[in-house]
């Protein structure tokens, strides 16, 4: 969890608005890895570990207020902690390579951007819950916010509370994505998410070779 | 909850290791404020409102592992910024005093001091859940730690993760509290737990009328 004392395995996380299609890409990276025999793990966040798992139902139901900006973050990096701890830590320690559908870039997106808490204030709570650990690579699945809006609206969901936002909150969301990614270009790229599904995999696949596997 | 924008109610607190007697002396204390014609309210964390309560039963079950000092500190928080928001603020608002059974200098002493993730980043995730805001008057009920063992060993409990821990840690814990109390003594003041119930009382409520009703 330190420089210079890396794990064996690699940690690939996908980030974006809902409807961008990550969580496909996902699930086609990890048949891709093990076509590749290199074991792997796909996880999510929030959740991802029992007790994960279980903050992740206090989030994404009940009332639509009952959760100020502030609690969902702790709520999130509590759920992000356990998610750690008691599975990509110990998977990567292990030598798997762990895809997580979502990771911290979400909560700095939507809480900090979003629902403008703040950058540095979010830092705060995020180095207290994760310290220096961050992933190898993380892939931004970037879309218009309309569009995002309206692949959201033809699902069903019983878990909606964060996708009946208005426009503007999505495109700062938006906003706040493309702006982690500049802030963090050893790490991030960008993905246009409106690219038909199998293109985008050629390209996330193309960025694991070059820059994981080279 | 800024300086100089203070609520026309009274926010006080009872802190202390379990078995302390705190939350028999908080309900006494209310019936003295009802006897003065203070309206109050009786409150206690983790929990205090619904959602609040929802992670009470998270942090307070389950097993002994499966939360770290870390998760532990985020729940709590993401706990009292409910409770605060939901239930304190607005009592406070209306006039009502409000008595709750812990507050923050709980997770301070239990995380920071007890479980040794230290002052200053604890103080961080406090700075962003409750900001400035804190109570008016804060009782540190205080007792040798084998003392506080042996009467909670009395009791019948379900939630008894943090009663199971070793006299080191209760011993960090006490000297947390003490270290609290000295560090805050506009608001803190200790009370000698293993005296009489009733007279406790009786200096609790001489307290009261010396720093809040006179």
């Amino acid at each position: 969890m330190q420089d210079g004392d890396p794990f064996p395995g690699k940690f690939i996380t996908l980030e974006g608005g809902d409807g961008s299609g990550k969580s496909t890409q996902a699930r086609m990276l990890g048949d891709y890895l093990t076509g590749q025999s290199i074991k792997n793990l796909l996880t999510r966040e929030p959740g991802g570990a029992p007790g994960a798992d279980e903050i992740r139902e206090l989030i994404l139901t009940g009332e639509p207020d009952r959760w100020d900006a502030v609690a969902e973050t702790l709520l999130f990096y509590a759920s992000r902690r356990n998610h750690l701890r008691l599975t990509v830590w110990p998977a990567l320690k292990k030598g798997y390579w762990v895809l997580s559908d979502r990771f911290a870039d979400s909560t700095m997106a939507y809480q900090g951007y979003g629902n403008q808490l703040g950058e540095d204030v979010v830092r705060k709570v995020h180095d207290f819950a994760v310290g220096d650990f961050e992933p190898d690579l993380t892939f931004i699945f970037d879309m218009p916010a309309e569009e995002g809006l309206r692949r959201t609206d033809d699902r069903l969901h019983n878990e909606d509370r964060f996708e009946k936002m208005d426009i503007a909150f999505h495109e700062r969301l938006r906003d706040g994505f493309l702006d982690i990614a500049e802030k963090n270009k050893d790490r991030c790229v960008v993905i246009d998410a409106t690219k038909p599904i199998d293109t985008i995999q050629a390209e996330l696949r193309r960025v694991i070779r070059e820059r994981l596997l080279a």
